[in-house]
């Protein structure tokens, strides 16, 4: 069954935006066993959207719209739809009554033009978005079936895996099951992980399953994917998951949903721990990141930022001959904790440098401290500050988790000076 | 001039990359003044790649293809573009010196398969690609220029911008220039600022002026565009723009490429002022915005995370009969203003709740102290914990800007619960 993917606006199509809503549907329907045939991009012109629809209907089995279903005068999507159809557009009470209990519930009145965003072409089928004012619906437009889906990411992420992948299945009559194994990886890059999962990659080969790798910096994931008639995972897909977990060892920090913040949360909450936490750089990024899984808000206890060293040095008033980096970062870590009486305190501390070839980059301490036990780990990110921040951040994450875990911290990473 | 692009490969068909590519060339072209009114994707089939070009020449008066010019078996774009122009591929002696050199200068000698690379469509003009081994070519596909380029990003950008860009101004005849006007706000929904905005989109029409919204939760974008046969934006321009500052007001952040949190920074810097935070459900993450923004780090001294108002309390040392919200919030960004030594000190405290008709949110509490004087402000943001943390964490900013500006910081904006 072949699917066009049409998207529509201005943004996209002048290339302000960045069309990632494309390759998350691509993405989605290739690792449901669907194949994409055809992708388009058309900005808010009735004319040309309408075109678009001809062609995307005279190449593809089912296509997928996304985008222009807002309430503004510029969102024409229904408009359209309705035309190629040649239907009218009849006001959907159910909708309307969603959209304006929407708006009740945040203590506001419906604007007036969100009403438009009830308006269907006659004969749609209603799909439900529970987090936004925009509903999908399905339309048959020359005996193709279109989906019509919204722009905003998390609510066309959310449609796609509840209501349309089901409604794709039904329409291509046979069950495929698609079993799906993630592991998120820090400090390993694609080539490396590329070449360290040589065996994996060829038993994957030899039992159709798919291997493959996104790069999100500064986090790999590595993918299987496998379709299979019947609801079992294939046999070899075991065996291939231990060999990955086997050779990417110890720089595995999560799998599927979970992330490594996820990950640490749930080993201090096991552990009935807590931690207090100081930044520079980073600047109450790991902070966040931690209290965003802390649901309860019974594990990160308090976290510092400050500019420099001597701030640290100065605010927790530590002698003067205690004056290297790695002494006040153990310092920092051990007091943290001990003030705010915290299992844990995890000091990330940084220096901005320029070395003898002109390169900038951030020199990064790491220091965890439990009781009296501290582990030190020093590490140099080459690179812009905004691209060694998010370096350090992950740095310090794993450091935390490879500490909770047992693992050794010393282990070096690929985007660090050897 | 009407221009369309058409990305080939599966790596994008399929959502395995995305298509950076396509949203480089498109907003080129726009900056050049030129209209992009079609995109394509389709992956490396002779046969879509042959349809898509078809559809493509019969929308725009000149096409962009990008991919399919590397030396491996799937790389098909020549052989497509020779068989829809009915004509032959031809050794491009030329090209085939200049791929033999550039591996020769490698110390390496040239494999057989880059010979392909040199093989164009009889009666092409070939275009240099001095960093690879692709050449571009352009050819006339029914009466439309066709121009192909390299999948390899930087190889694009450069023959784009040396070699694409004057050929198309060349096609056109005219000089075009481009002037593009943004405004940030906070605290608008698009469909009210479309209603505030009706004067303006009604001058922006009638003088050809393009008037479009994008909204980034929880901010909005507000942007002209206008293009113009001379070097001066037309004259309407500043008119609409003061237009534009007259309705929404007090709610515009910053103007162009300038963020919140950039002009946090400017006025902080012409002040000579620093800053120290408090913040709670928002974590560090309205520190690490005006961190990120403070180049020399010298304007924001220090920031704490803690989980509870009552860990303020105790942190602070208040006494026991001041424990209302409001008095915490208000002695906290004294306090911190006070002993770390900065000119003012932002408190952002948040506390969640659940209403009488079980919707949860997020109770704001804002304080920002300079000596002696304390301005407050209260808000309730309904919504999910993620939902609500980004709304605490823009209103944190603005309560700011507004405070250091001398604006009213009581304004209601339409996130909160009135």
């Amino acid at each position: 069954m072949k699917i066009g993917i049409l998207c529509t606006g201005d943004e996209i199509l002048t290339g302000k935006t960045v069309n990632t809503n494309y390759s998350h549907i691509a993405k989605c329907l290739v690792d449901y066993g669907f194949e994409v045939n055809w992708g388009s991009v058309v900005g808010d012109q009735l004319k040309n959207i309408y075109h678009a629809m001809e062609v995307a209907a005279s190449l593809s089995d089912a296509v997928i719209v996304n985008g222009g279903l807002g309430p503004t005068l510029d969102d024409l999507t229904q408009e359209v739809a309705a035309k190629i159809a040649q239907v009218e557009l009849e006001l959907n009470q159910e909708w309307l009554a969603h959209i304006s209990s929407w708006y009740h519930s945040r203590g506001r009145i419906m604007p007036e033009n969100n009403r438009k965003q009830a308006l269907l072409p006659a004969g749609s089928e209603l799909i439900d978005n529970p987090i936004g004012t925009a509903c999908g619906f399905a339309l048959d437009i020359h005996g193709v079936r279109f989906f019509f889906t919204p722009g905003v990411p998390k609510e066309l992420y959310m449609m796609l895996d509840h209501e349309i992948i089901p409604r794709l299945q039904n329409l291509r009559g046979v069950s495929l099951y698609t079993h799906i194994k993630r592991f998120h990886s820090f400090g390993i890059g694609e080539s490396r992980a590329d070449k360290m999962l040589t065996k994996a990659a060829q038993m994957a080969e030899n039992s159709q399953i798919k291997l493959g790798f996104q790069s999100h910096y500064p986090q790999l994931e590595t993918k299987l994917v496998a379709n299979t008639t019947t609801q079992d995972p294939p046999e070899m897909m075991a065996p291939i998951e231990d060999d990955i977990r086997d050779c990417l060892g110890n720089f595995i920090v999560s799998e599927d949903d979970l992330t490594i913040e996820g990950k640490i949360c749930q080993m201090l909450q096991e552990s009935e721990s807590t931690v207090s936490i100081v930044e520079m750089d980073t600047a109450g990024l790991i902070n966040s990141r931690l209290h965003a899984c802390d649901e309860k808000g019974d594990l990160v206890r308090i976290g510092f930022f400050m500019q420099t060293m001597r701030d640290f040095h100065d605010f927790f008033q530590l002698p003067i001959d205690q004056w290297t980096q790695p002494v006040v970062t153990k310092r920092v870590a051990s007091l943290t904790a001990q003030k705010n009486n915290s299992t844990y305190g995890l000091s990330v501390l940084t220096e901005r440098y320029i070395d003898e070839r002109e390169q900038v980059g951030i020199e990064v301490h790491l220091a965890v401290a439990k009781g009296g036990d501290v582990k030190y780990r020093k590490s140099r990110l080459p690179g812009s500050p905004n691209w060694t921040r998010l370096g350090a951040v992950e740095l310090g994450l794993d450091f935390f988790r490879r500490s909770l875990a047992g693992l050794p911290v010393h282990e070096l990473i690929d985007f660090e000076q050897h």
